[in-house]
């Protein structure tokens, strides 16, 4: 090592790949804010308001409420082991990566684990649901409201009622669809949900809200045996959160006070003003992408405003485009997971990076890398599909 | 919530107390600086750079050497987990919050464990390990380097030889030594050694550097079971951290720079240099307690320079006292955990906050509010004790 070690200096990104997403510098600033202590009652109240944020953002009013301290994953973890003790039966639906990590987290957690599976980019229907849950009588059902390695959305709604009626517990895997399209969790009876910081909400990862139903509260203390994992255990993290303000483990006070000032940012704007330009300029990249020869890999009604899955066109090399955003335009996309790998591009358009400049400048950039590859777009016809959406839409 | 939230701004505290530690500028800055891609080369390469840090740090060549993301606590479960399968036997020494949270921890991970317990404040004598060791047999011992919860340094270089020779594994905390005293994972041969950001790192808290010895990675690679935390499993933890860059979970992007920089400000003091530090503004703090008639509660060779548990005063209102040096002089220190409740105060000297400024600052202050509840101790003669041990060790 030398004597003098350079500081750190990240390049400016266009984070449109599927989160992070890019960062408000409120949101910046507030990372960089002086460390105070995790029992500080300064921090206490940075705690208060960032739960009752979070209460409006998931549309709840679950007492327990709270962003876990660890990423998204880790709040699908915090999820799954409070509600599982070993030999619950769970049934979880696989139609993409995430669907997938939370059968594996509840087999782990000793979870007798029924999967039901569709391809990557379909959804599950009702009927499929209510049959599983008939034959099974689990104690809890996992599905993912947005898949983020497809980009579908899957409706809740009715399959809440169907899992309800059959006295079962509904957790959501929101991660990618909160603060983008509505998540209702009173509205639709979700049970347990948790979600990221850094797809809609903007802020950078390390965060994980999550939100318990009284429901899932009760069923949390009628435990037999303890939570599998000592740092997720929400029997001790809500004496924390809740006014007895118990030492549990030492929150990450500055990720805490980016999350509070993002959070801050999403009501400031409003769900519905925040979900409207989410579809907006959804739609209008979309224009420009079928201008362009692009197709979407999910059917119409699923597809997710945040999370853009478009085919890679053949001929077409993925990762030579990627690294050409990356390095000429400073713009990262996503590439595929799993079977989707080398066949779709994930174009994030979450939070912050949801705007018609991201919009233009990505089409225009994708453009050039198509066209240096041989492909066959129409020069300029991107740039000017989305152009007329957004003149006719005003 | 009205229209405009008013944005976060935290008091400026001098943080005395367990952890969080004071951050540097340079550390904050990096916080705040703009967020990119868990896959970014540039990412990757700050990865390379904090694991080769750490190394440095840990004085340890273990390749298996990486950041967990989650706070102290999710190291020490994340060393726990990887290590044990169910019936695995497991001792664990308590003789503090932090070793009474590990046995917790091994038991939920299914550990047999083996307690063997000390009052707060004592550590435990090659001797009593040798005797648990040879009548348990374990598969891993698990010992807290430095007892966050009262001070006192728990010497691992003899046990530890005692612990290989009867084939197991010593697991040790490091939370709060890292950075402050010596830790030589390769040195005394340590298996799995988790630390934490917030203490002698000076970097806010959120992240768990993690080191794992060859030993310890074929305990892992031999496992029947898999690791009961999916977020926590090293063995895929490591694919991502490894060449194969295998995308497992989001990594806490700005948290990451921050430690990268805390790393890079400890390796351009030096070690070595860095432990002196820490051990001079020690004993010029403990001359000026002295001197105000406060004492220490752990004996002399045991004491933790960077964490001061001092015995309160009969008479002393603990609350009282560091609500005043929080309301009238913006410093945090800690009150006492477990049965150390009420009777000692955590004085920190951790990392960034280990200068001769804080230690005056801090008697001039504690003088103050000992005099307000009637105390007796000599005015001034703390400051002038710590003035004139700095003297005579310029």
């Amino acid at each position: 090592m030398p004597d003098v070690i350079p500081a750190l200096t990240p390049p400016k990104r266009i984070l449109m790949g599927p989160g992070p997403s890019d960062t408000a510098a409120r949101v910046l600033a507030a990372l960089g804010a002086p460390t105070v202590g995790h029992l500080d009652p300064y921090f206490l109240q940075v705690m208060n308001e960032t739960q009752s944020m979070l209460r409006q953002v998931f549309r709840t009013q679950n007492e327990l409420t709270l962003a876990v301290s660890g990423t998204g994953s880790a709040g699908m973890e915090a999820c799954v082991v409070n509600l599982i003790e070993p030999g619950d039966r769970m049934v979880v639906g696989v139609n993409g990566v995430f669907g997938g990590r939370m059968a594996d987290v509840a087999g782990r957690a000793g979870a007798e684990v029924t999967k039901i599976e569709r391809p990557f980019g379909e959804v599950f229907s009702p009927e499929e649901v209510a049959a599983v849950v008939e034959r099974v009588k689990p104690k809890v059902v996992g599905l993912v409201h947005a898949e983020t390695s497809t980009g579908a959305r899957q409706p809740l709604e009715e399959i809440s009622k169907i899992v309800h009626e059959a006295g079962a517990l509904l957790l959501a895997d929101t991660v990618t669809s909160l603060g983008g399209i509505p998540v209702e969790v009173d509205g639709w009876q979700l049970d347990a949900v948790y979600s990221g910081t850094q797809k809609c909400l903007s802020c950078p990862p390390g965060l994980a809200p999550v939100t318990f139903s009284p429901r899932a509260v009760a069923a949390i203390d009628a435990r037999k045996t303890k939570v599998a994992s000592w740092y997720l255990d929400m029997t001790m993290v809500r004496n924390y959160w809740g006014q007895d303000r118990a030492y549990h483990h030492t929150a990450p006070i500055n990720m805490n006070y980016a999350l509070r000032e993002a959070l801050a940012l999403v009501l400031e704007e409003g769900l519905e003003n925040r979900q409207a330009r989410h579809k907006k300029n959804h739609l209008a990249l979309k224009a420009g992408l079928n201008a362009l020869g692009l197709t979407y890999s999910v059917a119409e009604p699923y597809q997710l405003p945040m999370l853009n899955a478009v085919v890679i066109p053949a001929g077409i090399d993925d990762v030579k485009v990627r690294q050409q955003l990356l390095n000429e335009f400073g713009i990262e996309i996503g590439g595929g997971l799993g079977p989707m790998k080398g066949k779709t591009w994930r174009i994030g358009l979450m939070g912050e990076t949801s705007t018609s400049r991201n919009v233009l400048v990505l089409l225009a950039a994708l453009e050039r890398c198509l066209l240096d590859q041989g492909g066959k777009c129409p020069p300029g016809a991107g740039v000017a599909a989305a152009n007329a959406f957004y003149a006719a839409h005003r």
